[in-house]
């Protein structure tokens, strides 16, 4: 499945993209419990397929297959009493897949060549660093340039979102507790990250994680290490690569991250860039208002915004 | 007031600690409101004096006036037909006050001797890392020593609430988005942090971050930046420092943040840690299974936590 949070006439909800269509989940698991002769059927739908994100990963993977069959009922049966189970795809606002992350952990220096780039040495761990839930945003969403640098540069990124409770997971087990991959933008202030040891204050203003349009399920995916990813400024490809030369694998960073921390359903982890960030150009253009990033990441979509400027802060 | 999250028969709440008691705030608001012959009561008081803290800190002063009306009628009406308003300390388990921060933001490096002790140079902008939510536990849990590492150390902190929702907040205004300050102690894995150069992952391990026994309110600080810490292993003094030695204040951290991401009530942050630290010791003596740690902040209260190993991971 293609899983994205929309929002219509207000109301944020859990969906799937099928073909050009949006199938509201929670609102067809109930139609189809209506349609089975079923009574409770607002709490058995808040209980199993709620309409938000976070809830329907929580109930896992007895969740998904109700899901899919929600999906299925809603396909041959688009309205339940004249309210709406598919919309099509232009009528909705999408947001990010998974709007409130409890956690967002972030990998820095995981693509070999990217390492290079920098000037650094191939990492014996993981470099781990944060960024909090107000940096999410969807594929709808402008980037914000908030004025408090000039040095914007975009960082193309697989993600992972987890689908189940993991603490202490072995490599063996990890993608077991993988819900589905997403593209994702680590838009990072440059200057401020570098203007102390820890990045973090580069890495964490608002508006600066665009996600989406969907989280992949990970049925989809048969090896996430061997995707290939682009990222194009107004069309001019900057960054390639493939997840094949990742570092620290899906596998392995599920493993390292839930011996240290336990990991809830709806934490995302962003694996890492490649090489051919504006910091390592020369001469270093930064991104501007206006600007087009767009990510792509074979099998699991594109994820394009355009850079506008904040006024008034 | 000292807001704490409190469990009793199971049932997580806020509380106002009163002397030797606890007062259940909502149950004792939605108390007053039948004596006053509302009618909506459960409604009225999950809008304004919610179960919950970070529910409650998201209702603002005007919540916060709600909740001091609460404990004047608790105070003379103990209970309400049957059911207690008013808890000895000894008798409900005392949680930490805020025990689902979206946000938790550390300060490295904020009082000029640990700086010093560090070996590093006085910084022109505040270090700042992450920590989760996984991190967060209660004056009276244990703190897990997870036999990942065998180099525990602490770090005595004083911590803020966020009351409000702040963004673009200047330092003169600062002080109005803080609900209340807290003790907490910033444990940390020392191998785990320096083994790269991003300090995340020694930092927000499993319950790393005891905080409590509550959060006083900030009506109640007359000047934060005033205030004597001392942490104490088995007694021993190992930590002393006054708040007046940080080298960026709370004001100036609200307003320094508040540029970076929009605060939501809820929201910690704990503002470094002075000279002392095992890490900074010789011998390293790390700390082991029964150590107990107490951090003090004058004004604020007093953090006592026993080291326990984990077994079986």
């Amino acid at each position: 499945m293609k899983l994205i949070t929309f929002k219509h006439a207000g109301i944020s909800r859990v969906g799937a993209v099928v073909n050009e269509e949006v199938i509201d989940l929670h609102a067809s698991y109930k139609a189809q419990l209506k349609s089975e002769g079923k009574i409770r059927v607002e709490q058995i739908a808040e209980a199993f397929v709620p309409a938000d994100m976070t809830g329907l990963l929580q109930g896992g993977k007895e969740s998904m297959e109700l899901a899919k069959q929600a999906i299925d009922y809603a396909l041959t049966n688009k309205e339940d009493n004249g309210y709406k189970l598919v919309y099509s795809y232009n009528e909705v606002k999408v947001e990010a897949p998974v709007p409130k992350p409890g956690k967002i952990f972030a990998v820095g220096h995981n693509y070999r060549e990217h390492i290079l780039e920098m000037g650094r040495e191939l990492p014996s761990n993981p470099v781990l660093f944060a960024k909090f839930g107000n940096t999410v945003i969807g594929p709808q969403d402008d980037i914000p340039f908030h004025p408090v640098s000039e040095q914007l540069d975009y960082e193309a990124e697989f993600a992972f979102v987890i689908g189940k409770r993991a603490k202490n997971v072995s490599e063996e087990d990890a993608l077991d507790y993988v819900a589905g991959y997403a593209v994702a933008n680590d838009v990072t202030y440059r200057d401020i990250q570098r203007r102390t040891l820890q990045w973090l204050q580069g890495k964490t203003v608002d508006g600066s994680l665009p996600m989406g349009p969907w989280m992949v399920t990970s049925d989809e995916i048969a090896d996430p290490q061997t995707l290939e990813m682009v990222l194009t400024v107004n069309g001019e490809e900057r960054q390639r690569t493939n997840t094949a030369n990742q570092v620290f694998t899906v596998k392995h960073l599920v493993s390292f991250l839930s011996n240290l921390a336990t990991l809830e359903p709806g934490d995302i982890v962003i694996t890492g860039t490649p090489g051919g960030v504006i910091q390592a150009m020369e001469p270093q253009v930064w991104l501007k208002d206006g600007d087009v990033v767009r990510v792509e990441i074979d099998q699991v979509g594109v994820l394009e915004n355009t850079v506008r400027t904040v006024k008034g802060e």
